[in-house]
């Protein structure tokens, strides 16, 4: 597996990079790994129901199907995996801190970070924990992903950086912006099998962030996200396709399950994209998993 | 037709726009137009033979088809429309200028560019001229689009920035490193309806000529451009529904039609993309014309 076609230019380092330790650090060379991703279906508004749910799916996938060599080495959650879409304030917990070695993770105060925690370190995998609605010290909110090692610890975090403001008559109007505030930094996360850089739905709109990954040597870019009815059968799959192709990496999404008793009504269909902008696999609407080899017997990237 | 997700950031001024006048300038408000691209077939080796059809075409397409407000504003030629594709420097004619407003076009060495000039002039219309081999004083040779206005006059020229290079063992091989050069910058055009940016072929690979001539306030990007059998099936519209989407312009690529008598077999399938990365008009692989109104009861570009 090669990645022949990596775009030119240098990004500044600096603040952009709120995790000292990978600022300017060599990427770790890629090795063919598993992936699953978890539509996650039923969320509802009891919390600790959620948390349970998405504990036991996270157990159960990177369980395995039984088959030698079939447990993935990293397992992906959606984007509000636990609580429902839009409602912040009621569901906001405290991460407490935004660099991620120095903490004890079972100390902290948001339950779904220990939750989160312990189903990593339990199943033994890397665990990017979709996002979460999160409160900082000066009480205003974000959306945040959190991402766990195979021990537990808690490696990078991302706060959605482009919020979700749309008004499309009749059809769907949302303002993220009035609820959440954007996050200022971009974020990624090594392993032993690749460098992943993050984003969070509405962010796969904006082409500089995925740019700037790859650029600081990220393999695969992994965006929990929840487009909807509207926006899904539009930009889904194209945005996705378009970032793999343009920045020679793969791609994945994904997003919970849709639930027409919701009040926002997800596009499910989460996906992963190769870099020659291949589906390589994908949900229906329904709650599943996205199971992929990535990298196994893919071609050579070359300069076309 | 509102463009409201203009993407933020500046571009610093300077030697990247040659084209003086344009380089701070106010873009024209955008206006509905009609547009023409020419899928031209039989590119053979008769360099005055193809020119004498292309003339032919821009003039038939210009006379409109008869009925009322059919003439298109403007009108695109394919890429290697006066020769056959990689025979650079047999064909490679000598333009002399680089800056387009300061010469007299019908004493230009270049019979391509005479005749392109007429054509504009005779049919009065804008017209992209696709592109053309292009010998310079040092003896280095470019991929060249030029642009005329409906009165004859060049309005701009392009040289194509990113140069094909490809190897894949048992489908195609192509050094065009090897016969020509880059050029280094990048160029729009202003017309009554629109500014239009410009690109050829391969160029659309790389995002960052679209996203700066987006924020310099191009509505619209025209790029004549060859794929080929391997590369068109795979990216030719993805790349284009991508450029269109990531940054709220329309797009289109005009195609030579596909040989199988020639060397190099043109994937064909010019295209006219909105900026929901919806594809208005498409031609199939033989010769023939796109036409398409841009910007007529399209919807509002929101922010989504």
């Amino acid at each position: 597996m090669l990645f022949m076609r990596r775009p030119s230019g240098t990004v500044a380092p600096g603040a952009f990079f709120p995790f000292q330790k990978y600022r300017m650090s060599t990427a770790p060379s890629f090795k063919p790994f598993k992936l699953a991703l978890i539509q996650l279906g039923s969320i509802g508004p009891d919390k600790s129901a959620n948390l349970k749910r998405a504990y036991e799916m996270v157990l159960k996938v990177a369980g395995g199907d039984g088959s030698a060599g079939s447990k993935p080495s990293l397992v992906v959650l959606p984007e509000c995996f636990n609580s429902p879409y839009g409602r912040v304030s009621k569901y906001a917990e405290t991460i407490g801190f935004t660099k991620a070695d120095d903490i004890e993770v079972q100390t902290c105060q948001s339950e779904s970070v220990r939750m989160l925690s312990s189903a990593a370190k339990e199943a033994n995998i890397w665990l990017v924990g979709g996002s979460i609605p999160e409160r900082d010290a000066d009480n205003k909110f974000y959306k945040t992903c959190t991402v766990y090692s195979p021990t537990g610890a808690l490696v990078a975090m991302h706060r959605k950086v482009h919020l979700f403001d749309i008004d499309i008559p009749g059809k769907i109007t949302l303002k993220e912006s009035k609820m959440i505030s954007g996050g200022s930094s971009m974020n990624f996360f090594d392993t032993e099998f690749a460098r992943i850089g993050l984003g969070i739905c509405h962010d796969v709109r904006f082409p500089e962030l995925a740019m700037i990954s790859a650029r600081r040597g990220c393999h695969m870019l992994i965006y929990p996200g929840a487009f909807n009815l509207t926006t899904g059968p539009l930009h889904w799959s194209l945005l996705q396709r378009a970032r793999a192709v343009d920045n020679q990496v793969f791609f994945a999404m994904c997003s919970p399950a849709r639930d027409m008793s919701a009040r926002y009504h997800a596009w499910g269909h989460s996906m992963v994209v190769d870099p020659f902008g291949k589906i390589l696999a994908e949900a229906e609407e329904g709650q599943g998993v996205v199971q992929v080899s990535i990298g196994e017997g893919a071609p050579c990237m070359c300069d076309y």
